[in-house]
């Protein structure tokens, strides 16, 4: 059994096999993969005359946030012993990596399996229907984006809640996974959810102001 | 030292002193405090025409739910050791006895402290600001509603999520403790949530819909 390179040192992981993958080449496919989808939404959305600049930027998120919370955290969720792995398995080394930040996607942390379950099979699919409802105008739209916004914020409040309350002692101490892969990347999560409920809670409150001099209107005639 | 009463009974909680208060008296307050609130919301806003009384009920439970965060819950926040008081203090024996029904509040998990701590400082004020926005019409009621609804239900529903992943452990295996407080109490919070949502849900969706003719209409004109 190799020598596994999590913290705190102590931890112990039956059967762990060393990724194949390196470092660069995970972060090199990853940021190619997040490039295209964003690019990609950008360009075909680009026919839609009804979007502004700011929904389809808003778009490529909701597409490229529902899909890393599918397929990247989905593959977590239901492959519990990814360290294992012998086979050169992009995902379960990107996973390897980043329980480098965070090692208690290795030891399979009770909150982080539940909150990783809820995020790819809840907000995942939920992230494409406010993609859709955004395209399509739907009127559930701001309804929908402000459930999914709450539920990536509250989770990652929660995931930076439990790492405090524990001492910081899950990530390797290097610059790159503690405040590359630990902070940065779910510091992400908690900005841009944020500014999308400011953005819903104000259409919606516009939405009913609106509507009640109607309703007014319509008594007096 | 005296010998805790939790389960699994392999906890070690250095300092703790038995409770005071009995089951029968924390539970026959706790039901009191809680018929009075909701009693006396049903009853001072009988004289508000404008609700209906679906409206009532559901402005009986966000005060209710708001105090039960804010005073009970919040309790638990700020006490860590409440397993150490030696005084009849009515809040710490309530969590005494409720750590029979799960003993992670004893230990502090730190999943527990995190969902609990945002549980009362942020969905408590939560609750009382959507009872405000009903009570007022205010334009952001259902904005407020899923947001705090949210919260609740997905608190709760990573707190069941936890618990089975450890296999159920941490509570007394008695019929009061584990169906009474671990499953009762916190399905109540699944349930009305869920009922909330859909209901703001349709609300926001149903505003929205009827403001995109009125445009239409306005084009026209």
């Amino acid at each position: 059994m190799a020598a596994h390179p999590y913290y705190p040192r102590s931890i112990v992981l039956a059967g762990f096999s060393p990724q194949l993958w390196s470092m660069p080449a995970i972060l090199g496919v990853f940021s190619v993969a997040v490039f295209v989808v964003v690019g990609g939404t950008l360009l075909l959305s680009s026919g839609n005359k009804r979007l502004t600049a700011l929904d389809r930027a808003t778009l490529a998120w909701w597409i490229a946030t529902g899909l890393i919370h599918l397929v990247i955290e989905g593959s977590y969720a239901i492959a519990p012993t990814f360290y294992q792995t012998t086979s050169a398995n992009f995902l379960h080394d990107l996973w390897k990596e980043y329980s480098k930040g965070d090692s208690r996607y290795a030891t399979r942390d009770s909150f982080i399996v539940s909150m990783e379950t809820v995020t790819a099979f809840a907000w995942g699919p939920g992230s494409f229907l406010v993609a859709y409802a955004l395209a399509t105008d739907a009127p559930y739209r701001h309804a929908a984006q402000l459930l999914v916004s709450l539920g990536q914020l509250y989770g990652d409040v929660l995931y930076f809640g439990t790492c405090y309350l524990e001492g910081f002692v899950h990530s390797d101490p290097g610059w790159l996974y503690f405040y590359g892969y630990f902070v940065f990347m779910n510091a992400i999560w908690i900005v841009v959810p944020s500014l999308l409920i400011g953005q819903s809670w104000q259409a919606i409150s516009a939405a009913f102001a609106s509507l009640k001099p109607a309703k007014v209107r319509s008594k007096r005639a």
